[in-house]
């Protein structure tokens, strides 16, 4: 059940059962959303983390990655589990994996993209650079595959598919041609670098869309500015399909509850 | 989380839930349900207003605008504690941020189209609009990021998108293609001066669509009328995908429950 | 609230809720139904009538009408305030407004078709046609913004949007072909006259389909027969999208309650 | 409400709501819904029929036919009305009604049919296979209109349209064209005759699909063989768009309510 | 109902009804669901899997296959049954048979193949591949159409259809065209041979899709890979729609209940 590269990843979205809720939610009740989302409980999976979210489809949304998928669905569990399950309905979730996109370049890729983009082939400039991607690429690996969460304040959720329509099919263009669009979309990303930081999970073969984005925001505004400026990207304006979005506020289980005036 | 440009945004649909209302809302709950909608009450967000509305999907909308998103929402969560959020329910929501639309031309912008549309360069005719539209621009742009919201009996709401099929895509199109459509747009709109006042929302990133649209009519009629109108204008015709409609009348909380036949 | 020309007009279906029903009505309940439906109460709109309903989706359908939007939802209101609303729920509903189409041919439009037709210019038979239409215009706009719904045995209702596809789009063609195709569709549906009587209302910007079409019927079969043949005209067959249909049968509330066995 | 030609038809999906069942229904429940499927029964419908079903939409099906709408929709409210009607969700239904289909050819057809494949315009073999066709006419009209249910182990149901897209337009074609297709897909079900028989009954202007399929099998492997089989047949490839599918097994109220672990 | 060839195949996927359970199951609910998923259980169908699945949607999966559709259904049936029935809702399902694809070679097709890739009609080395093939054949039936399940920890399932667009419609293709999609699409599942395992259902006629896959995968990284590869045939690029993606590891009741958190 552990993936030979990548960890397991959940974001489940939730609401409270305002319709069986007649005052605040008891003790116990409270202590068990407490442990189910404390990221430094024994039980917990490697990450975890939280977020109250605008708008009324969801009162809050959980993130987890682990090695284990029984690990990250037990997050679920706990919150589902009696008696507090009786309270709590999941309204949304997805399941994906992390992994290493076939897109992000290897040095030999690199260097040939320095190359087109004018850099002299011996020139120590373009040695610079290479030996700076060498040391960035472990990083930008690990990232990847077993992310640190920010601790920012806004983050949004949504899942997305290539599209394969007639005269607009991703799976129908060539590696080259959508390893372009993919590096134009990047930079796109670029841009944003220090206000947004972004996790691409995928869940082809194991949920209903080929991929599931994260994006974190110093401030939800980037969040907004990001997504609107790379929808004109090619793979995006043209190819890209997108689910639901949810936007939500780093929060503890306490906060969530308060937020919710749920809480004694 | 407050933008450095623009306020968040909340719109929410709600119904009464019949199934489990045997009588009159006992006063705590009406008492509730008039603090939450109360716009001078010290906890309320810098815009509310709340609608009845006709049809099955809703009773009653609430709309609120503030720069920070925790007290957007919680004029939902207020409504939707104990005891009064047992018997209700939220329907419907659509999360956004005010924000200068890309197509509001700058002053230069502004001089370019009048001598397109024929102006001579240095007439006084010309100077003298450039100065109206200098001292109009602040409004216009205060009105889009924290606008007043009209004391007007009725209004629309709906989100939409901007199509990417193919043979119609918006976010493919150049932007002085896309700005001449706006404009034309926009054109339509200004027929409807003081009879229909418009804003318009960003949802990229934060929810399902891409913007909102809020519509105040002087009479609903007018609601009706500028809709069909832009229906037919390029930008709507060619590109704009439509969700949910809502239609409702300005009303407090108490002319809301006597509308429903709930209160005492 | 009151429009300057047509009435608010709302479609309402319901169920009742067998899970929460274990005998008749009360008596009470009965009371409030049938003063709900009672289209001679003090209270009730210009236009008022009932229908039970085929299939699983709702048991009866209310259509009514009046100037004032307001109480074309008290109806609604009104079935589903406590007690009775614990055993009902709405299951689908529009919300529009009447008006005069912008395809109805003016007394001026009218003699140019006729000419187009073969009609000579100055002729007596002219004269005699165009003395008629002048005749029944007022009338004919009368039954549109005010429209008498006959007594009638059965009715279906559905909404409808015309396409704006690549390749198919109402709103990009010029009036006069419009038009062309409007009267076209105007002429299949005149060879049901007295068989079966047409409304069609207005959605745009009130709710998510553009246009209502009420059918009301002599014979149910007429109702499949007439959408059938209107189906092959260009106006519906390339550009008409329709949304869900409801067939009706005019029925009192205690008939109502009766068929659906409920009654005492 | 009795149509000059056809019968209504009512197809209607129901479920157990096993949330609220805690044990064997009781024997008056179990009386109301033998009574309900009985086709003995004195207020039964002309036809009446039920099946168990696989799958988690539906725990089984009610079919039945009468000239009488509301004889019809009067097994659907034998169903649900209390007690029985609190253990019961329908999920699914479709209204329609037999008739003629315009593309069975007329005698005078039927000869030009023969003739153009192949046969002597004045041969005695045309004369013969005029002559049981003229025979075999009044009984397939029969068979259409005012059906006899086979007493067959298992049956599909599922609604379908013609599809008016851009570059497939059913309602564009002329009738030959659409003639032509149909005697394509009526000769592929001959194939099947003896194995699975077949009612198409309308649902335009009643239902949200334009027609309704029945196919009555001796063996359910037949279903999934005469389906596939016609999928390639240019009316279905081409034009065909399907509703939800629903295969049923014919069974009495007992033999229901005991498949389904509810009988005491 | 016994299929000439194939079993009936059932996939159903539950979750417990977390607002009504307050508590640990009861031993008499856990003892029901114990029995239900008992594959050595007298009344147990030819084949019975269960796994506890990731995601809201569902708690559990059952697949069930066996000659007799009443067999495969009372799995479900069992569940649903009183008291656990109404601690358990059926979220989603699909009905298929099993069946040998018209796409699997015969020996002489298989001959074909070999010599137009390149093989000397007359060599030893093409007798071999074809000995090879005839005694895999009898092998490869009986794994289509009474599959063993493989006791592997995860496995996935959905449904799909293939396309019928203009522009992209496989029933319109040549049986020879569609041949060699399926040949390719083949060759792509087999770089995974064991490493998942395929079992391919039909749904024509039965539910609402065509085909219903399951994948089980020693790991999940599996599943996800194969998926993704495949996407890029021709067959799934350009002909494929797909439904919803359920991922499941396999388990016992007592895992199921333990995992939720619902066991004593």
């Amino acid at each position: 059940m552990i993936p030979e590269q990548g960890w397991h990843c959940g974001h489940t979205m939730y609401r409270f059962r305002r319709e069986a809720i007649s005052g605040p939610l008891s003790k116990t009740c409270q202590d068990q959303f407490r442990t189910a989302l404390d990221p430094e409980s024994g039980e917990a999976p490697e990450r975890l983390a939280a977020y109250w979210t605008s708008g009324h489809r969801a009162d809050f949304a959980v993130m987890s990655m682990d090695p284990d998928p029984a690990k990250v669905d037990a997050v679920h569990q706990k919150i589902m589990a009696p008696p507090l399950g009786q309270f709590v309905e999941a309204t949304w979730s997805f399941v994906s994996v992390s992994e290493i996109s076939e897109y992000v370049p290897s040095l030999e890729q690199y260097r040939d993209r320095l190359i087109a983009s004018g850099a002299e082939p011996d020139s120590p400039t373009l040695a610079a650079k290479m030996n700076a991607y060498e040391r960035r690429l472990p990083m930008m690996r690990e990232q990847r595959l077993q992310p640190e969460f920010p601790d920012w304040p806004s983050a949004c959720f949504y899942p997305m598919n290539k599209k394969r329509a007639v005269g607009a099919n991703w799976f129908n263009e060539p590696f080259s041609k959508r390893n372009a669009m993919m590096a134009e979309h990047a930079q796109s990303g670029m841009a944003f670098a220090g206000k947004v930081s972004q996790l691409i999970t995928v869940g082809v073969g194991l949920d209903d869309w080929e991929w599931m984005v994260t994006l974190w925001g110093r401030n939800p505004q980037y969040l907004k500015d990001i997504v609107y400026k790379m929808r004109f990207d090619e793979a995006s304006a043209k190819y890209g399909e997108f689910g639901p979005f949810y936007v939500g506020y780093k929060a503890t289980a306490d906060e969530i509850t308060q937020h919710c005036r749920l809480a004694h």
